[in-house]
């Protein structure tokens, strides 16, 4: 029942064989891997300028040139990352780099921040997506966090569905949005310069509550940064490039930076000149966002004013990519992982449809229960955001100066000076998220990617350990002492017949029989009733207990076997057996020992029901001890 | 963990030589027996009260005749039941007269509708209980269900602690309740009489919402009848009685009656000689019940209104009592079932304590969602009660009157006559509680018996098909064709060791091989970076197939018997292992195949998580195989 519920939800089986890999063209490639950097300016200035208006007025007119700032980071960034696109022409995250260049624990620690950002991309996402609607929508307000968690579960699906990173999905919502805001920029500035629009008035929130420190502008800068996540994506995907591989990435990669960049700034420009803020409710819950705000002040009062909603669709849609991202990736990173024997290799099992089911439903539980706690609210989430991206960039880069270092390429001084560079800005980054962002959550993220890390090591010194002992040795063939040992309920055809197999594994000198009398005193009052035989006379007889019968029988069936019957005094089946199988390897010094354990199987599932299911229990206590093989000969019941 | 809570609430096990039978003289087996008939008092008179204020003032007069009519009817049962206990002296409840006098189905009918019976006893004993502590503390009203369920949960684990049916538990409060009463009534008497207390006034709902026909007198006799409930009891326990049994046992049931007839006449003459009713909220319930308005009543202006509280902790501690019984009689009646093969066995299982685990708690979760169902209301409740138990009456004297009829012991004339006449009665009266209650819920009642009875007999017609299938045949021993196959996921030291043992059960040539290979084409990308080795310069080469790594692997180790490697087209582990066992058994022909699936078991419990559940799958698939025996041989990790 639950495999037809899963199947309908999944879609069917999918042959290994149709693994494929799809090479993309430039123009394919840009929506595919750009779609998580470029949705980050939908929320990147909105961030900025709220933290600048606490400090005021004043404040907001930094924000501008903080942007400026920003950019200039992203294009660092870029070209330190277009030399690891030809360095690693099969691909080259974070994880690869640092753990090639700088060893195995800064490639881990790569990995858990990469993990735990990519939780993060998904919970912010989603988050920023669904605000997109409520800005439109207002009523669906109260229903925030259910709307992302349907979301979560819609991705999932989709996802263990096996949705292939196909270009054609990708391109017209990525160049969608990218020309929808180029629109708007471009006529906000026109109307602006004409005149034609009065900037809006300030928001009646916050103005003010504290001082313009270097701390407020570090922060701002900081939030600011949150546009860079997802610039890392293509460095890791270059084999998915149409040949010349590692060129097309590089390409993709400026080509990137100038339409992020182009946005970043022209959305903070924009803002800055017209006064545009978020729209906070009374509790102080963000309503409508900025880039909500911004489209509304440029097309009102135009004939264009159902642009909005385009604009609207446009940013929820680029978001919803940028989550299927990390949906792509968190799965992928946990398998190579997994095949690294540094997570359970529970996550590196390819599932009916070849996706990576278990990472794909890991990612949606994690970031489902982020939305839950901070109540699907970006604000919340950006500050735990970006302090693990800078990580990754940090160590990619560092890996990159080393690499140039070691192997001395042609040219290798001025990349080195470059990834270098890149190295030391990312890391003087990462400090400031950590200083400004620290109490707002940075520490939740520091924190889970220390769990994180120690978790991985600690799987992996296991499964180091295990292949350690379970390497395997030549030992010379000796013949083993293995006696059988038959458990017996009652004498029934089941037990004779798992008697029968007995016999065709060893002589019978070497079979044992063992029935536990659970019941050595039964309540004498109601016996009675149960001896009384159809239309006979009921009378007052003396019961035979059970186990003469049983004796009985046994003597009659199995005249060559003895039975061993041992009472048990707390109607415990599994102690009395426990005991004589210790006693047993004791005595007889046996190497092996084979519990065989008979079983029927009933026809019907209910029927399950109405036996004991003192196997199971059994198997699960035998299933401990050493030097015992459990065997279950089961009796196929035909009615 | 959940053992050690088990254990804390229920304490340690308990030996089965520790099962013992008090011998009880009658004051000790009064209160033992008698405690659930005396009980029914306390909501008797009020149950039937309430029935006739619906019809006005002056067909309150009534109450008293028809109370009569209830005592009446009483001792025509009792006389009745004191010939059962002569002709029983094991114990002849209404299932095992039923069943030897009436046969089968009649036995399994007068079984459903005790077992019904015992839960709604609970239920209603319950709740009156309760009634009577919130009566005392009208502060606890919204608590009702609540209170109900923690002492249903109370009861359920001092049940599973193995309460014993001790007498000098059961003496002080049933005495104690008895005597409370005899005061109380006696008290109202001589102060009514002595025109010391003036009749109350009427309560202020539904006086006359109806008018005094047949039907509504019928309706009240029927309610007043629940004082009946609980008479049978001594019939079933006549075993337990210090010798003489059966004449000790006659003597407490006509004790049993005097006492009961008493406290229904008694209670009933000073309720409806002070207009004494029960008090209402404005939602229509109950929020006092008639006997602490009785109460009240009666001490009101004394120096002994604390004496009030003395009458509600009474009917309390005797209604607690008479949910024990069931507690006792309900676990009891279910084992004597299933060990007549007629309910699941499990119910047979004496458990840690020397009392039936199973029945226990089964009863207590469906009186718990009886409870919950009627929001913890005893007006609701028994209208669904007394009609099983005169099932149960009905039967067990017509089975008495069908007994002297055919064994015609001395004087049978005689006793046939006066055990006809009650089954006749009785009869009467099931008829009259069936129309009077069938839409206040006796309809529900009758379905739980119809559905009880029909699931018995499924049981049964199981259990019997069962036994004759695996009713033990002789047959001359022939040799099985019989053939080892062991799954390899790998060759380690796990999988040699299962060789080893696959070598002492049969020759080499008898033992087959398998790997199954779930990822044909692993995604090659990430291959390179595992297969890099510490110290050395990363490179890029062509990784050798995990196949045929493994293949060259079993060459060096197991060179004597064949690998057999299946590609698994879907990733499949289970399917493919399936098809081929399928096929060995058709293409040699075997009886028998041993399938050794190798395990390790890892030293800590977190280790389980690391490993893929196989096994465990495996285990499973094959279990629906024939012919095919699953033995796990494990190997234990040392670290």
């Amino acid at each position: 029942m639950l495999g037809r519920i899963w199947r309908f939800l999944v879609g069917p089986v999918l042959s290994t064989r149709r693994v494929r890999h799809e090479r993309l063209p430039v123009w394919l490639a840009l929506p595919v891997f750009a779609s998580d950097a470029l949705s980050s300016s939908a929320y990147a200035t909105e961030e900025m300028m709220l933290v600048l208006w606490s400090a005021g007025e004043e404040a907001l007119r930094l924000a501008f040139p903080i942007s400026l700032a920003v950019v200039t980071l992203l294009f660092i960034v870029v070209f330190s990352y277009r030399q690891t696109v030809y360095a690693y022409p099969q691909g080259g995250g974070a994880f690869i780099v640092s753990r090639e260049n700088l060893g195995e624990f800064w490639g881990i620690l790569a990995a858990s921040a990469l993990l735990v950002g990519y939780v993060l991309t998904v919970a912010v996402s989603i988050a920023a997506g669904v605000n997109a609607i409520i800005s439109a929508f207002p009523a669906l307000l109260p229903y925030r966090v259910e709307l992302c968690l349907l979301f979560i579960a819609f991705m999932t699906i989709v996802n263990l569905r096996g949705a292939r990173e196909s270009g054609l999905v990708f391109a017209p919502p990525t160049y969608g949005f990218v020309l929808t805001f180029a629109i708007l920029i471009l006529v906000g500035l026109a109307r602006g310069f004409a005149g034609d629009i009065q900037p809006a008035p300030y928001p009646p929130y916050g103005e003010g509550t504290q001082a313009l420190t270097w701390l407020v502008i570090l922060t701002a800068f900081a939030r600011g940064c949150s546009a860079l996540t997802g610039v890392e994506a293509i460095s890791d995907g270059v084999a998915a490039f149409r040949a010349p591989e590692s060129r097309n990435a590089a390409l993709t990669l400026l080509l990137m930076a100038i339409i992020l960049a182009g946005l970043v700034l022209g959305i903070t420009y924009t803002a800055s000149y017209f006064h545009v803020l978020p729209l906070k409710n009374e509790h102080g819950e963000i309503v409508e966002t900025l880039t909500s705000r911004l489209a509304r002040t440029v097309l009102e009062g135009t004939p264009f004013e159902w642009f909005y909603y385009v604009v609207q669709a446009a940013t929820m849609l680029i978001l919803i990519l940028a989550a299927n991202t990390a949906y792509v990736d968190f799965p992928r990173l946990s398998s190579v992982l997994a095949n690294a024997q540094y997570a359970p290799r529970q996550l590196a099992n390819l599932g009916d449809r070849l996706v990576f089911n278990n990472g794909i439903i890991l990612l949606g539980i994690l970031s489902a229960l982020l939305i839950i706690y901070f109540r699907g609210d970006t604000h919340s989430l950006i500050p735990l955001y970006a302090v693990g991206v800078f990580i990754g960039f940090t160590l990619s880069q560092a890996g990159m100066a080393r690499r140039f270092a070691r192997l001395k390429p042609p040219g290798w001084r001025i990349g080195m000076t470059i990834s270098g560079f890149g190295a030391f800005t990312t890391g003087l980054v990462f400090m400031t998220q950590l200083i400004a962002n620290f109490r707002y959550g940075a520490w939740i993220t520091l924190l889970a990617i220390g769990v994180l890390m120690f978790l991985l090591f600690k799987v992996h010194e296991h499964y180091m350990e295990m292949k350690v002992q379970l390497q395997p040795r030549y030992t010379p063939p000796r013949p083993l002492r293995h006696k059988v040992l038959v458990l017996v309920p009652s004498v029934h055809q089941g037990v004779l017949q798992a008697l029968d197999y007995a016999r065709t594994l060893v002589p019978p000198e070497r079979i044992e029989a063992l029935h536990i009398n659970v019941d050595p005193r039964p309540p004498a009052v109601y016996r009675r009733v149960l001896k009384r035989t159809k239309g006979e006379e009921p009378e007052l007889h003396l019961v035979t207990p059970a186990v003469e019968r049983l004796q009985h029988e046994w003597q009659t069936f199995v005249p060559d076997i003895p039975l061993k019957v041992i009472d048990s005094e707390h109607r415990s089946l599994v102690k009395p057996i426990e005991d004589y199988i210790d006693e047993l390897l004791e005595r007889e010094q046996l190497d092996q020992l084979t519990v065989i354990i008979p079983e029927f199987y009933p026809r019907k599932w209910w029927h399950h029901l109405l036996h004991n299911q003192s196997a199971w229990i059994l198997r699960l206590a035998l299933m401990k001890k050493r030097k015992v093989v459990v065997s279950t000969v089961r009796y196929f019941l035909e009615r």
